[in-house]
């Protein structure tokens, strides 16, 4: 690949077109400040797409591991061969760019830079840098694509480069450049959103804080509970030691009270939402903020519960594995062979026991079902209407089965008054409480009357129409009748 | 961010370009009419990319809720400001536009409408919008997006914004607004696609739709036969109730049954295709189109079945927690101490035990990989022969592992008298039928002679060669060389 | 749709631009040479996106089952009426183009061509094109794409068009065709490139292919040392025949050695790269060819351990279904009743027996974890940081609870001589080397100061500074501060 001299780059503004989309015959040349990982990796990419890339280094002459193909010079020599330069360095390092302000004048400066922590500086790295550098074009972009992506051509991962800047002649010239290397370059908008694209890459799930944080509250307050209920009751009142009990039956306990508990919560906020809609007579209202975050982690809200369903359905599974489990109907067996009783079989306990077990498997089932459609390439591969008729018809058909089985299993033990140790009711009556709450308020909204106010509402109408437009609209349109 | 007058706008059709690719100084000012969910969520997505937006209204003055930085004009007003209008009303209100007629000529109206059943009108929106305003570029598209991705930035969903129309210029404007937007635009020809774009958003499952038949009237048939077979045969013979059997014991005969015979049915039209080709000596013959519709539905044929099978393992894991399992293997012990009978171990008997248990333990994990490479994203991953491989090769060795399960399972079941109650052969053998006759056809197939004639059609050859461009290719050719 | 007159394409190489991006009225002819398969699927595709479509054939008059719009003419005649022409022919009959090469000179020619095997020409089919016709501008492409996906639409598959060409005017005019068609294009460089498009869609799971081979070695390896130890010894030693246990109780031995070896190799290049890093003071120096083939396989690795040990979790729940168990069970329960044993419950044993389960549900729940986050599109929807959380950080929990599960599960049994049959140690022993190699490595990098270090070199710190850049920078600097 022949090196372009300086001389081809002494053109003006309208030569940098290179790199925009008219057919042409080179793609133009692109510098990198920077020879690190990143600095590396993307200059491979470049060179592979067709561009000229020449690296802008401290000491140019130690070029190893560059990609071949590329140049290494000066900053001030590099910065002169091309109108784009991708800053590939720590903002700690930017102030070496001082001296070639000449150089970069009006030129696209394309802020690559990530920082370690969140909130490190009080300015965005792209905003410092546009004031370092007032003559230039600042970007952000390429920052939430890892080096590692890069550099494999593996970019299933994120493909979306983001792209912010105030000069959008500049804008687009980096989106195009994203283009060539097989991204999907998105506008967001002015230098002002640079700051939330640089906190990007440094967020750890910010949905999944609260589902993870409500599910070790709700297993931690369960887990005592049952502790007390369990252990420290048969050791206070009977002296017997049930330790062992805490790592699997308790946990067996303790998990789906948690998981029903997280599934309800799941569907609450959309019914609370509908009510709130009722009440305020249209869906103009803003949500109060916590109903909002409410709901945008409703997802994850279910697959944290989807997780303890499915731990619920390893524990159970492995039941007559179990020594302790073996031993108990072992010694019962042996006892009621030695005592010479026979074993009558009651067909309603089997009803009973069937009965709940088959629920909770189809309950099951369906749940994974929901978490299935729940993963992106799932829910993107349907249309609107196809992921509301599975998260919610069949969230509330997953929700009704997974009571039912809880129900089912509780039966009239809640009637029994041994049940209740130190008047503590079993774990499981209290998963029973916002499950029922959710149900019974969905029922209500099916109500005939109830949907089709819910739905008018949801299509635009509002209730205090002398107040809105949908009215004045009805006069404007009496007016222009006459 | 500043708003340009209405001179700026007092251009010529070429001045329309700032919303082309060509780079320049901003994009360009985009109106909508509508203040709903859907406008408000276009024009702030729209402003986050750096355009300028313009809202037409009925009452100009209610502007609440809309995205900051958006100005609210009349109608005729907003028209002015724009050459793309995007038309967010619902149909019914089309009416107004007839006022402005002036202000939209020559410009493009973009019609994102959608409906709220199928065939609710004898037109597409689009078109009928179309006839309504014949001086203005319809252009359908957007429809297919929801308000909430757009809103979220969510866009992981449906990227895809698909868009038709009958003027070229101003579909590409469109396309590039969605570019900008970071959508994936895709052209779809003419206006006259939009009927099948307006419909795409109210489909529910369209391909799950014969899959899901298949599944409940095979699982209703079967379970009519299980419960004639077991529960009205014990109670006509027997006098005896276990009407309790059926909701565990009933249903773990009938899902492995089912699972199996639509795994089968997954295959069945490729063999049937083949052999069609095989005898029509060609490939292009189109098939019948019960085949074509057919085909079309096995990869969700294939995931319903694994659904079933899942459903029939999770069935028989639970088998030695439930009362009544435990009660007759209790209950059997009981009667043997006391008899004291010497329970003998037939090793036979435990290898036959052991080995339906493997072939459907890897039966089912073959399945659950075929299920996990249909998913859309690990599908993508891999490339077409890759894709061949595991729903092909993969999928034949699980329908041969879940077939042998079922014949280890029943093994000499057939040949004794008292399994055929009232003459009804045990339901497991129903399910060996289609199984066996895809792979039976399957290995004629794979008969070296049979194979190749099958790939050489595959690769385009043709029989009868004396009427095809194959043979007339030859002579062609043959007359070059002289 | 008018088909445009020849006259209309007498054009000079500018009016090619329709194919551009500049808006025009009309989108350009595009000609295609070849009617199987590929030319039809990719003839409606280009109809659809609005462009005119002309096919070459050898014999015009044969055009049944081409799309409805498309006009067929002699290879001359079609050559004429575009600037691009596909070629979708196999490579054996691209000699018919010689008689055309005046009609394609400077033209676009899209080699769209795959071969059967792979190496089957020592050259690209594309250079080898190129070499045939040196007038015309070859560009490789489509190959990637399959028929079915552009025929069905259905392009959630590889929406990725990979294009290579030595001019790059044709690259982006045929970069250009694919986005319209809704792929996204890739510019993959130079002509060279080429034979890389070819061989992509011959490849059968490349990365795959080392896991599947340790995975085979080491079940058929512990396979035989189980069937030794187990069988073999019973049979040598007392003559009994315990062959039947093969099946399950054997295979299940294996998985899970064979599950937790794979999940350490896949944590173990880390740590020795880690120590690398730390011993040469650099990260810039490349690793051995071998840490990088298996660095670049991980996923791969997991994704196989994770199939073992999901077999591992089915072979393990079946186990009180067997006939074996249940028998031994039953023996053993009958000899305790009629030797009026009392069965004392240890609790020492049942904490033993439920913190071993406990310990390997958590593990496999994690492990699936791990599973999940590896779906492509589950992985694309987390930022780097977040994808190195799940995958290091959960992994290692992972590693270490799996660890923990069978510590737990071999106990004591090390040291009770009656294990050592033969003097061969209990498989599960052999599992536990590499994870514990692993963990210990990991440990010691977790140590505070060698992780500092390791921080330190992974942010570009070399230790030798006085070769290095990071020293000269540092030198530069002091002189640029003078």
């Amino acid at each position: 690949m022949a090196f372009r001299t300086s001389l081809d780059m002494e053109d003006d503004c309208l030569n940098m077109s290179p790199l925009g989309l008219e057919a042409q015959d080179k793609l133009g040349t692109v510098c990198i400040f920077g020879t690190g990982d990143f600095g590396r990796s993307l200059g491979l990419r470049l060179l592979q797409a067709g561009y000229l890339v020449v690296y802008g280094s401290r000491n140019p002459e130690n070029s190893s591991l560059l990609p071949k193909g590329a140049k290494v010079l000066s900053h001030k020599e590099a910065a002169e061969y091309s109108q784009v330069i991708f800053l590939a360095v720590h903002r700690e390092h930017y102030d070496f760019l001082s001296d070639i302000s000449n150089q970069v004048e009006g030129k696209v400066l394309v802020d690559i830079s990530n920082n370690l922590k969140k909130n490190q500086y009080s300015e965005s790295n792209a905003e410092y840098l546009s004031k370092l550098m007032p003559n230039a074009n600042v970007v952000k972009g390429f920052n939430t694509v890892s080096a590692w992506a890069l550099q494999s051509g593996n970019l299933d991962g994120s493909r979306q480069v983001s792209v912010c800047g105030n000069d959008y002649k500049s804008k687009r010239i980096v989106m195009e450049i994203a283009q060539h290397l097989g991204l999907i370059a998105l506008d967001y908008g002015s230098l002002r959103a640079a700051n939330e694209l640089e906190s990007y890459p440094l967020q750890l799930f910010p949905l999944w804080r609260l589902p993870l944080c409500i599910a070790t509250c709700l297993t931690a307050a369960f887990f005592c509970y049952c502790v007390i209920r369990d252990v420290v009751y048969a050791y206070a009142t009977e002296g017997k030691d049930v330790s062992f009990r805490i790592l699997i039956s308790l946990a067996n306990q303790v998990f789906p009270v948690v998981s029903l508990i997280m599934l309800a919560l799941c569907y609450l906020p959309g019914v609370i939402a509908a009510f709130l809609q009722l009440y305020n007579g249209t869906k103009y209202k803003r949500f109060p903020e916590w109903l909002d975050k409410w709901m945008l982690c409703r997802k994850q809200l279910g697959l944290v519960a989807l997780g303890f369903a499915f731990l619920h359905v390893l524990y159970s599974l492995i039941i007559p594995v179990r020594y302790y489990v073996r031993h108990k109907q072992n010694s019962y067996l042996a006892k009621q062979i030695k005592n010479n009783e026979t074993i009558i079989f009651q067909k309603f306990y089997a009803w009973r026991n069937d009965s709940y077990l088959s629920a909770g498997i189809l309950g099951f089932g369906f749940y994974l079902l929901l978490g299935i459609t729940s993963l992106p390439s799932v829910s993107n591969a349907v249309n609107w209407r196809e992921f509301r008729f599975v998260q919610s018809k069949l969230g509330y058909v997953t929700l009704l089965l997974c009571t039912l089985h809880t129900f089912l299993y509780g039966w009239d033990m809640f009637c029994h008054a041994h049940n209740y140790r130190w008047f503590l009711p079993p774990t499981y009556m209290f998963s029973l409480i916002v499950p029922c709450i959710v149900l019974i308020l969905k029922v209500i909204l099916v109500i005939p009357c109830v949907d089709t106010a819910v739905m008018r509402i949801r299509q635009g109408f509002e209730r205090h129409a002398e107040k809105t437009p949908y009215a004045k609209k009805a006069s404007i349109r009496g007016t222009l009748a006459l």
